[in-house]
């Protein structure tokens, strides 16, 4: 499931916010329209934002200078810390004199060596048979080959695994609909949608034995910001007594944030869920909404935290630092 | 909230297929329409088919046979228990020389008086400024007055009682949305919409101080039958020590059924989650989905269920059956 495509100096992406029902491949064609694809979401999660930003940073650098593009493009969306990285070392290369297309294209490779390591790691724990349970979308469409949540879903597939996965449809942006429902019936893996409140129902009639999740941010003592509702998943996980994996790059653990108190939460707009996607909106509109982007799974609740580096188990405040060394 | 009127003969009811966005008020004029009008869910919940089918009957007895007439309207909907035991009585009045609308007044008013002993435990439980969370719609528009698993807070609102509500809009039929944030809105309850998945970030922020759900069918043990994410939501109360209650008649008591796992989940149509209510569908055509439309709540994670008997405690096995002496 690619989400990007580069071949001789053009640069295409696969708009995301028309799956399922659209499989449109976009030329971006000036860095106006690079900065209005990240924005929009046309492509979204955060290392395929730092891929596209880096083939943008070289294909549109004859064109423009190349400390104003990085700032440009940084603008789109300030919060990812994934896209400053890759345009930052685009400015490096640019400095040091290298092809900028040749790093652009390691850029890319090393996302794809590092998905497929987490993906290694999170395989050795699955099953052939399995049931899992999956939130939201960290898959191929957001990052690279093989994603990070959905990884060993994938790399499975590849090694002859049959998995059955439960994909919470992931209210209210609908990312688990959209996006891993699709991306996974498009690789062949048996994939059954379900609403965020039938998860618990799947656990307890014995159809699930792991619940994978990506993850925003790991704080240093393990616990972890993902996409509203991964904390309830962990609840549920823990009193059904079924593993709980939470799949990311290692670069992912932020210790200068001591614990998930650290983590600020944003709260978005309401009108994402009474009204974007539906024919009609659901609710008054004078009805107040709350609506968190995130939530914070405590590290009680976590089997393992698997990253590019290796398998990580509680205690997390001692064994995250431990692969430091 | 009125879901229903009765004046001169003529029976209107409120066409809860339109709610939010549109307040129509329908007549009914004929047996065909009332057939529908249970059918196609313009009125809904157990109480509300059952009274809106007894003023049926009344209605249009003059033109139908009583005895068709019933086995007609107990058609429209064959699973629903009220709905059979309303024309049932109907019935034997008829055959009393009773008069039919009197007796569908009674009925009528044996609701609202169930429905206000149900809110008054209920309302005992609680404190003036408590954090509610709901699910699904149990109140005035599924019943009379009041309701079952909101009446507390209708009757509380009566009494001066302010409540901060947390109404889950309850995928994939929306009926929180749609109708619980409606209803306690109109009544000037201060409510906010959240998606089922945020349930458990409320929970931990320490915004809740109970959890209120109506329920469907509870087994002799104590294990409860409501909709979908009823469960979950269970789970979660418990993990952050929050009360967990569940409201309804006492006849909703099944002493036939030993448990939960007696009780049978009705699975529905996968469209109802990809589907309904959306603009585009929000996953591929091929892509299977998991659809149950109830789940049943241990009793291990239920603090108690408040009928218009009683508040009935742990163990329910046997204090469920002391009520009955």
């Amino acid at each position: 499931m690619e989400n990007l495509r580069y071949s001789h100096n053009k640069l295409y992406i696969l708009d995301q916010t028309l799956l399922p029902n659209k499989e449109k491949w976009v030329e971006i064609k000036s860095k106006e329209q690079a900065y209005k694809a990240i924005q929009t979401l046309m492509v979204r999660g955060a290392p395929a934002i730092g891929i596209f930003a880096a083939y943008s940073m070289a294909v549109f650098s004859a064109d423009n200078d190349i400390y104003e593009l990085k700032e440009y493009l940084d603008s789109s969306r300030p919060t990812a810390v994934n896209l400053s990285w890759a345009t930052s070392r685009m400015v490096t290369a640019y400095e040091q004199g290298k092809s900028l297309i040749d790093e652009a294209i390691e850029i890319h490779n090393e996302d794809i060596e590092m998905c497929r390591k987490i993906s290694e790691y999170g395989l050795s724990l699955l099953k052939d048979g399995d049931g899992i349970i999956t939130h939201c979308n960290a898959g191929e469409l957001a990052a690279s080959r093989y994603g990070t949540g959905l990884g060993p879903l994938i790399l499975g597939k590849e090694n002859g695994y049959s998995f059955h996965v439960f994909s919470d449809e992931t209210r209210p942006l609908l990312q688990g609909a959209r996006l891993t429902s699709y991306e996974l019936e498009r690789a062949g893996i048996d994939v059954t949608l379900i609403c965020d409140n039938m998860a618990g129902l799947v656990m307890k009639k014995g159809l699930a034995n792991a619940v994978l999740v990506g993850c925003d941010r790991i704080a240093a003592n393990g616990d972890v910001a993902n996409k509203i509702g991964t904390g309830s998943l962990a609840v549920l996980a823990k009193y059904y007594n079924i593993p709980f994996y939470v799949l990311g790059p290692y670069s992912t653990v932020d210790f200068n944030c001591k614990c998930g108190d650290d983590i600020v939460i944003e709260e978005r707009d309401g009108e994402e869920i009474k009204e974007k996607y539906f024919e009609k909106p659901t609710a008054l509109k004078e009805t107040k909404c709350f609506n968190p982007a995130f939530d914070v799974t405590d590290n009680s609740l976590i089997t393992a935290i698997i990253t590019d580096m290796g398998i990580v188990y509680p205690p997390f405040d001692v064994n995250l630092k431990e692969m430091l060394k």
